[in-house]
């Protein structure tokens, strides 16, 4: 790359985290404690709210954002669930942005909320690079994907405060070696707290939740 | 985004054309047929890259680039081919361009080569935007990702020339509906050719070959 486009590229990440700022600012200030959600395409954010937002519904308010290139298949799944949800629809970006969260929080009341889950477009690079204001970055990085991937993709785990492996249900149908996923993971961010999930099986959902609530619990809160 | 944005993302993209453009006629001068293999992180790339080298190497002269944000460790995986093999670390970047394929070609004699393949970084997203003066793209779309990703990641396969379905060995285990798939591929891009493929099992390698081949012998080359 060129030094003009780095350069310009600088620009945008600048301009990214001082919107990222104001918006993290704003969370604190309502209450609301803010999960962003990265992985690759189809490692399976999508089925994990749901069971998510399932599981939190009856004890927590809870809204969501859904990012993607195009459609709305996200959204009116997770829909379903009863809260309120919105897509964000990024047309050729590969990532969502702090600029974008915002827009898409229009006329929404945070002070009303528990918890604001953003599901980031499918993309293990440059959603990495997009502090989008949240208390908690969770990466899902699933068992087909090949346990090589952390060192591959070293950023995304490097800003991540917890890992989830995903699909654990169909590990041994694929080969999976949990031993070097998880050395793998290590070594590109020592001490990450890792959590193995099934969606399909709700294998490791409860752990995922206990961290949740204990996250948001720890999370100051305003004085009122 | 801001429209300075766009702009600057535009001047990106037409310097990436005419580079492109450029590596495009130099291929065609060598007589040497360019393959881009595009997909999701772990789709299967690299293994069926390997099988393909494997495979084409007793008969052709055959030679691969491949791209990724960190490590050499598919290069070393794919050298013990024999092929000549050269990785290309693009740190952040998340997509290969035609200026990095331009670098990292100084020094080979490329009117020596039959085949060139390029294989990009695990993205679904941005490798769409960025010509390498290919002769074919090959989309590359695992069973474990989701029947639901041609719609939302419709560039990639709209600007593809043929879908390789990886990994159908588990395609069972992963209640993969093939006919979905298909449809939605052919809703974003009627026609396209796909071949469903296994490189754990060898599935549908014979019939990627033969595309390979007579696209291969299809183009034209220069009168010596």
């Amino acid at each position: 790359m060129s030094t003009r486009i780095i350069e310009v590229r600088h620009g945008i990440l600048k301009k990214n985290d001082e919107l990222a700022a104001r918006l993290r600012a704003r969370f604190q200030e309502a209450g609301v404690f803010v999960v962003n959600l990265v992985s690759g395409p189809g490692a399976g954010k999508t089925a994990l709210l749901e069971r998510t937002l399932a599981m939190l519904r009856p004890d927590y308010r809870i809204a969501a954002l859904v990012g993607d290139l195009a459609t709305e298949n996200d959204a009116t799944r997770l829909a379903r669930s009863g809260a309120p949800i919105r897509q964000i629809s990024t047309g050729t970006t590969c990532h969502l942005e702090a600029e974008m969260i915002e827009d898409a929080l229009d006329g929404w009341a945070l002070g009303d909320l528990d918890f604001l889950f953003i599901e980031n477009v499918g993309n293990l690079v440059c959603p990495a690079s997009y502090d989008l204001g949240e208390n908690l970055r969770a990466v899902l990085f699933s068992v087909t994907e090949g346990e090589d991937k952390p060192l591959k993709y070293p950023t995304i785990f490097n800003t991540s405060d917890l890992a989830l492996i995903t699909k654990i249900d169909i590990a041994d149908a694929v080969d999976f070696d949990r031993d070097l996923a998880y050395e793998n993971i290590h070594r590109v961010r020592p001490g990450l707290p890792i959590i193995d999930t099934s969606a399909r099986r709700a294998d490791g959902l409860d752990a995922w939740l206990v961290a949740l609530k204990e996250k948001q619990r720890a999370t100051p809160v305003p004085v009122a």
